[in-house]
């Protein structure tokens, strides 16, 4: 977390953040040190099912729920994992409050960053192109994606794995592949491609450096 | 910065960070306030010329320099702007000593979600493809990712500014692109890409997204 959002979120009197449908939420988890005592909690319940998202009606009413506080005069601050605009759910809040309310966006540690320092290879050096691809993408393009990129970062795996797995394989790509799930929370790890979960968790992405040795050239 | 940069820069005794051969060190600058009075610096002189990196005898100097520390007993700690493993010249130092010490990468906020934050929009949303092209790369390369990308970050500006504005011009895609120099710094802008500077500052950035509004579908 950044010093910024810390200050943000300790100062706050209104906080909400996506929750699972069952289980504690995880955005609340890791800002749970920076919470004010007595803060009220405008939790946002997301079903975790990723093949269904965005499920427009959670955003649509946790949109106004926000909206009344702020019409009242409070500020709220929302928690997001990892960057917000960088997949993140936030985006549909946005959507539907910027043009009501006055939205400062504060950057975070994407998962590629994260990822990148657990695995402790570089992401991509020099001129190359970085190419991030959602697994859930059917296989030719998935294919296609990876055949013609030089750094590559396969996000959303879950139950894509055994499919992402089987065509890097195909691509003879395996013994260039990193895997990390849960980069930087308490149960991080870090495998062989050959013998990452099949299904992987929600969090969890392989990183993949076609090119040169990025370190020495 | 992060709560945990934050932590590991105020307890060191020893920094290291990079800093160009005239004026201030820009890294140096955003840690400043979290340097301890009287910590030992090792800046790394790195000559500002995009084109001839990475300048390896800097780096090899650089490493010995902080190689002699670690050895002493030592902690260093080495700032980096942005995300080390995100075109970050850190990577050259990780390579030359991780054999030999414990090396500990903390991620950082990388350019591209500033940039999305200052630009107030989305850098890639549900299963679209982000692809992140440096500019430097040859027209051709340039328009060949371009046209095959979905969400696309055009880092590297600089003297190609002008260069990658032609080429997003011809392409019709002009209207779609966003311009941002300095994200997260104190003279931070966001320009039509028809009115950015030509050359543009090394910190600049272009987005672009070329599918579906990505905020309510």
């Amino acid at each position: 977390m950044t010093l910024k959002a810390h200050r943000l979120i300790s100062g706050a009197r209104v906080v909400a953040y996506p929750a699972p449908d069952t289980g504690p939420s995880l955005a609340r988890e890791i800002a749970a040190g920076s919470i004010a005592a007595g803060a009220e909690e405008i939790p946002m319940i997301v079903p975790m099912r990723t093949d269904r998202f965005p499920a427009q009606e959670v955003y649509a009413d946790a949109a106004e729920r926000i909206a009344a506080r702020l019409a009242a005069g409070e500020d709220v601050v929302c928690l997001c994992e990892g960057d917000p605009f960088f997949y993140g759910s936030f985006m549909y809040l946005f959507a539907r409050l910027v043009d009501r309310f006055r939205i400062e966006v504060v950057p975070g540690v994407s998962s590629l960053g994260a990822c990148a320092a657990a695995l402790r290879r570089p992401l991509t050096a020099r001129n190359d192109v970085l190419t991030v691809i959602p697994a859930p993408l059917p296989d030719a393009a998935l294919r296609a994606r990876i055949e013609g990129a030089q750094a590559v970062a396969i996000m959303k795996l879950g139950r894509h794995l055994g499919r992402v797995r089987r065509l890097l394989d195909e691509l003879g790509l395996t013994v260039q592949a990193g895997y990390v799930e849960r980069a930087s929370l308490g149960a991080e790890a870090v495998r062989p491609l050959s013998e990452a979960p099949d299904p992987a968790p929600y969090f969890s992405m392989i990183l993949l450096y076609k090119g040169d040795d990025p370190w020495l050239s």
